[in-house]
């Protein structure tokens, strides 16, 4: 059984929580807790090794916690998602392999592209794909489609696996924090078009990648995860986008694994990730 | 203030631990806390804002906790170490100069050295420098010398900052898990001497360090941090050694952190360490 | 144009070797070149903008370079593998997914396995895959079979991914530097039984992968590439192997990769790999 | 005997080099050369065996080269550096220490600082420290009194060991590739004030180091060398500082030794770092 907790802070959290367990005789197989000072938020992930009606476990959490307690028991252990891509295969390529052997922790419901190039190995996995172009189409249009192809899945998460198009506040209001993103970041960052050409006329020494989720309030959401690979002057334009997208893949699997292991709690647009 | 904890598990201890923190009006500002579940050995540690009478809230975490709890209020924040070295200088220089500048955590009381190369630096930084020399003598009058200085000296542990004298039984059961040691490590590993030749010789692609607590029990005790730099073919023995120096020092100033902020616990031959 | 050339080494090399270049109007884009001092080999791998006649300029080159010079002038661009694999998926996974979009550097002919449950994936990117059980049969007659299935295809490599068989000396007599291997490495090294449990028990920081060569000389051949992950305390044998397969697939790709460009070289049990 | 070489590409650049060194019977044990493609440029370091007359060298290797190369025989094996510094003492303690033990490859003339809190550990390495305060002057007054201390000494280099004023651009085109500076990166990058409490307040994931020179050009010079480290939510920004200044001390290191083997080339704003 797991239990997922954010709250205000106040002395006495963790024996509420824990005395409350203990009373039940429910055993805390581990029990892993964070309380950001500043915000005053508290927030824990327990593993237990008794499963409880959650119904009354629910309500007898909230009667030893403070109003507005965020409480989650046993997540769907088996989220859904639907991945977005465009062209680029390294990312869904990974997830979709995970998927067939059932390790990716998730059900993948079904592909939505804006171009048809990953529609194929998509088919080979059995996993719906639906072309759906953005072009001589208003973004309004498109997202409109994009929003009609959601709807026939159910899911948790939209994992946008290097789709190449800025979604609109609109529709990321749809989504809060159910949306996740992984992209290229460099040291330092560079603004602009043609990022790698930038970085490369740079000479950086690292590329990274960041998985994030999409929000409107800044430029880039909440961090999951991020990694770097070494790079250096030998390496031509090729050379780092294809640096950069090994690094893009393992990053967005660490982070989907913690999402979806529910390791991850967002406040204040940062993650707290019990990993 | 700090408070350790480390005995058998049960269900029900952290509400145990936080209820007593709740009941005295002690804010928990982080508490990690770990179960080995084979093991069924429970191990926490709590940072709290308020400070407390140490041996009353000792007394009433008894009451509360399985017997033979292991239990330390407000342990020694400044440690109190003793540095064992032989010739190479790169983690002494390093943990001098932490010390220095009062950062180390912890307060070197002396250096021992069985060569003398390394007295000048330890006399730069006001620190006492013993050069007792294992030539001539037998291990047992060795190191009844070793420990004829270490008693001058209050200490808390023991650090072998690139010491290259093997310490005997008898006197590693003097100080149970208060000896620390630094050394490399390879994969594969290398038994036998000239490890660093056996490495350059076999291609080796990354050099390691581990710093580990001194036991009789293996040829290595219990792992305390371990980390690697990746290497080459263009690398000769030399560079090895050099880069193997570089890890060495991060890996024994990263031990010595978690070790001087009683991150560190100890159980069958392994650690929990709450970074 | 790809140039390999392995020799002893010798004073004027590098010049002869690029003045036979420019004599023949050909420009060097990019020049590796080491030389194994103690070994007195010299190694280079040349990236020339023009094609030449391959035979005449082999002729010509053979005539500046010493006795015995070993020299590839474009070598196979797409090599040729066959895959072995008992159970796990992982690198096979991310092998296939690379054939499939034609990045990988070289086509998988097939893959044999000594278990049929990653039949299913290898059919659905429409690579044959061939079960050959080692249950019930001498070594002998096991790998005259996976001799008689490997006959059925041109082979540049074969590619132990994740093969769960230790394989004669004869068998690998036949393949000389063309067997690569990966597995999981430890700080310290655990033989015998069961590494991961023995690496947990040990409480280890680190999880390695190395990808070697397999020879009969030692008990593991050249290494081609090592990479770790950490670990902590919080890991499970469980989690601790999992973490171990995400570091094989990406130690394999990477070994793959140098060897598919051709930029492994391989002396005296070791490699040299111009990255 | 070290040899340095930049020029313009052409056909035969490595014959012409290797053909004089052969003709002269010099043993080339090393040569690292690269040709960037797009700039047309031609880099090279070579280590050769023998010694011989630089002067009569130097003018043989001009006769084979392209006009206007950049030739270096034999630079200064032992670089002169100043370091410069403000009130953090991890990056000088280290360089003091290796340059103690004769391992910096460099001799540290002096020490600048614009507090005085780090003389004290000059003086007990008996290096000079000269306090020179930028406060109640114009920046032009201060750093006429930073030149006039920089005279005082020969000098290489300008090392910015957590130098925190900016100097001047007429400062700075006195030393073109002479300044070397340290400092954090991040991922995203963070313009404005107080970096590291944005960094922690966007729960960035791992935290990064820049050696670079000091130029005019852009906000930022030519990068040597980047490396990071990870970090998550449990670090408050006492420790991303902590932690930031562990990977500061580690990549000027890294970068120091580059530079002062002399395996460091600048071109078009980026470098070729030959490690």
């Amino acid at each position: 059984m797991i239990i997922l907790i954010q709250c205000k802070d106040r002395v006495g959290l963790v024996a509420a929580i824990s005395g409350l367990m203990a009373q039940k005789n429910i055993n805390i197989v581990s029990m892993r807790e964070f309380v950001d000072i500043e915000a005053k938020q508290f927030f824990a992930r327990l593993v237990c090794e008794q499963n409880r009606d959650p119904e009354i476990l629910l309500s007898d959490l909230h009667l030893v916690l403070p109003e507005n307690a965020l409480i989650k028991i046993n997540p769907e252990p088996e989220k859904k998602i639907i991945l977005f891509v465009t062209k680029e295969y390294h990312c869904l390529g990974d997830i979709l392999v995970r998927h067939h052997f059932k390790t990716l922790g998730a059900q993948v419901q079904c592909v939505i592209g804006n171009h048809d190039v990953l529609a194929d190995i998509c088919g080979r996995f059995g996993v719906p794909f639906f072309l759906i172009t953005h072009e001589g189409k208003s973004k309004e249009k498109f997202e409109s489609e994009l929003l009609a192809a959601i709807k026939k899945y159910p899911n948790d998460y939209l994992v946008l696996a290097k789709f190449m198009r800025i979604l609109s506040p609109a529709f990321v209001e749809l989504f809060p924090m159910q949306i996740v993103n992984i992209h290229h970041s460099f040291l330092p960052a560079f603004a602009g078009a043609r990022p790698y050409m930038q970085a490369y006329k740079r000479g950086v020494k690292i590329i990274g990648a960041t998985a994030h989720f999409v929000t409107n309030d800044l430029d880039e959401g909440p961090i999951i995860e991020q990694q770097i690979i070494p790079v250096d002057h030998t390496y031509n334009i090729t050379d780092m986008i294809s640096a950069g997208k090994e690094i893009e893949k393992a990053v967005l699997a660490k982070a989907l694994k913690m999402l979806f292991e529910d390791r991850v709690f967002v406040y204040n647009n940062k993650t707290i990730v019990f990993d």
